[in-house]
């Protein structure tokens, strides 16, 4: 039932695992005390780059879908999880309204809404989802292919309140990333609990801002550790004002590409590492795997602008890309099946509760498999239902591989906590 | 691997399973609202008795062992339970010292220990097991027959704090249930969290107390289900001043025990159960399955004083009885290949963590299976790793059933937290 999973067993990625079980303890409390001082996001999932010399996370999604991908094992995790944080929000909630995507024609989707329906239910919430998409005018169910069904609401909005019709939450969860922009009908709510914050939406939210967390979280981190933070973390620098279309930027974006990997050449010289470095270009904003380019050499921007542009210059929802991040690329050293592989973590409020590998036949280690045709295996993590075995050799064991994961999913989190604390507009009105 | 359970399939269980399904929300909401009132039990086990027309807890443990006796994949539950639970009473916990019970030759109770232990740490904690036992000079490691050792080590006591050598615990947790009596070295303890608090022991805690406490709880409960709460609470009456050995106190036992077999005659009869009623005679405080009785008709106690008082005289660590509680006996209904079963069901902080079927080939129905002879079968629980699926048929899906009996644990525990609030030494003084 477990896919084999093929891990780089040597380099100093064995070495990160080994000395994160071997500090367990101190890491645990180093979070216990992190969430004392700063909320976790309500809920989250990473996606990490394993090159088998570095371990890092490459995104961090503050509306994941894909819950319907954990095993039904990993799910009295993320119950015991939505408990916890519900208690902390709201403990006398009854009734929780989940806002879906505005796509909602995929079944996997579909499922994903299921999913998280069936973990608030458990929770003890009454779970209904209701749209913001205009176009939904009436109740809409759909027949699920793995069983049971999903019945997608128009919401009704009051001057104060957002809920459906004859149910009024008090607490609403978005699983839609806001790429499109803030919608209206999610403002100016009275007591009502919208979560995440809707500064945590991608029209507002910057790629940038998290991996400058992320920076401080890492070093921090590698200080508890005594371990270089370059092991845990991407280098990354951005340009504003690009437009690919009209070729505006486009020397900003090459000064800062050959910036970035003279950088990484250095590091890999320095850790012995005969990979070629590579660089990622992404729009600063904006999620999907959509305006995500693999640049190895500065000259490879030339012809981006004549073939590239048209993956560069829209991601999701339409957008103009303005501002890009580029960051170090991380290879992935994983592998199912002879297809590479990419894990991903999922967290609800600060616990770790499941987690899969995102697999793609069809790409190369350095690309970007959060494209389609990838293909998901949700069955590598089954292990994860166990605690780490210490004493186990250093990438030999599934659940201390997976433990180490957790961690540095956890450590995406808590760096996405400080940005949106930065980013908070109430919390600016205090200055 | 799993063993076949045979439930009884029919009778007001079922009807009592499906209703707590149908209210899951609300049910997990009241104990939200509960325990923003109430403070839980660090830990706590409960033994529970399904008759198939009642279920009912007969015993709640606030220094649960078998820990041991939890499958491997329900430990990720009982970790992130006592990440909670930490981070609640001590989040800049380093150090845990554990006190285990004086005897300590049991390699089932030291698997229990080595269980803990490992709990612990992965929440994040320096753990050692420290013994309170004078008799203990040197640290002693013993190799468990499952793979790895404990080592116990005597406790070293200051004027303000309780430790080990080199060793300064902030939390200390106690898996001794102090039925010799509360021993001076725990007393007077300065910024050490003792847990649970000293008058959770059995020298100061009253079984009479406990279902005091949960007659209340099963009362509200029963009305948020808009159930007769007598279908998941043992009915029960006391005697003190009883002295088994001088013959004292026995009109005062034969009149309870009768007038307890009347009520149950009589609720019997209300739902045509056609069983035989009995009650059981135990030790007020006291555990261990020692000083346990089954009584079928009051005459039965002539019986008691010329050959039964060996059993009933004196309990764990030598105490004499002087009070009794006289509880409704509750049938067994279940069974594991023939033998009779009983679920037992853990809890860490607020969260079922898991549980198991205590069995015992050797005895009755009606009769308490907690002696020497029973065995263990951890693995009956192991779909409870499954969240509750409803639509299922009542009686015939295991994570429906499991979730019933952690809906009941978690009633009893409720019940101990009132319990423990009453009897608070330290919150009298505010009176």
């Amino acid at each position: 039932m477990v896919p084999h999973l093929i891990t780089a067993l040597t380099g100093p990625i064995n070495e990160l695992e080994q000395r994160v079980l071997d500090s367990m303890p101190a890491i645990e409390r180093w979070f216990r005390l992190e969430w004392m001082e700063h909320t976790p996001p309500f809920y989250t999932s990473v996606d990490l780059r394993n090159a088998g010399f570095k371990l890092a996370p490459v995104d961090t999604n503050l509306y994941p879908g894909g819950w319907n991908n954990l095993t039904p094992e990993m799910l009295p995790l993320a119950v015991q999880s939505a408990m916890a944080a519900i208690e902390k929000i709201c403990p006398d909630a009854k009734n929780l309204l989940v806002i879906p995507e505005h796509s909602t024609q995929s079944t996997h989707y579909l499922a994903n809404l299921a999913q998280l329906k069936r973990i608030f239910h458990m929770a003890g919430l009454h779970v209904r989802i209701g749209s913001i998409d205009p176009e939904l005018k009436e109740p809409r169910t759909v027949e699920l292919p793995t069983g049971g069904s999903v019945t997608i609401e128009p919401v009704v909005r009051t001057r104060r309140r957002l809920g459906l019709k004859d149910f009024d939450p008090c607490t609403i969860l978005l699983n839609n990333d806001l790429s499109t922009g803030t919608p209206g009908i999610l403002e100016d709510l009275h007591e009502q609990y919208l979560l995440p914050p809707l500064h945590a939406g991608w029209s507002v939210r910057r790629k940038s801002h998290h991996f400058k967390s992320y920076d401080e979280v890492s070093k921090r981190f590698g200080k508890l550790l005594g371990i270089d933070p370059w092991l845990i973390n991407p280098m990354f620098n951005t340009c504003g004002e690009i437009n690919f279309a009209e070729g505006e930027g486009m020397e900003c974006l090459r000064t800062n590409v050959d910036a970035l990997l003279t950088k990484i050449r250095k590091k890999y010289k320095e850790y012995g590492i005969a990979e070629k470095p590579f660089v990622v270009v992404k729009a600063d904003n904006g999620t999907y795997g959509m305006g995500i380019m693999t640049v190895r050499d500065a000259k490879d921007l030339e012809a981006l602008t004549a073939k590239g542009q048209d993956g560069m210059s829209v991601i999701k929802g339409g957008q103009q890309v303005h501002q890009v991040i580029i960051q170090e690329g991380v290879l992935t050293g994983e592998r199912i099946h002879d297809a590479v592989a990419e894990p991903v973590v999922y967290m609800m409020d600060r616990y770790v509760v499941g987690g899969f590998y995102r697999v793609h036949a069809g790409r190369g280690i350095d690309e970007n498999l959060n494209t389609p045709g990838s293909s998901f295996v949700p069955l590598a993590f089954a292990e994860s239902t166990r605690l780490p075995q210490p004493g186990e050799k250093p990438g030999a064991s599934a659940p201390n591989r997976f433990y180490m994961y957790g961690v540095i999913g956890r450590l995406a989190m808590l760096a996405a906590s400080y940005e949106l604390e930065a980013t908070d507009p109430e919390a600016e009105t205090y200055d």
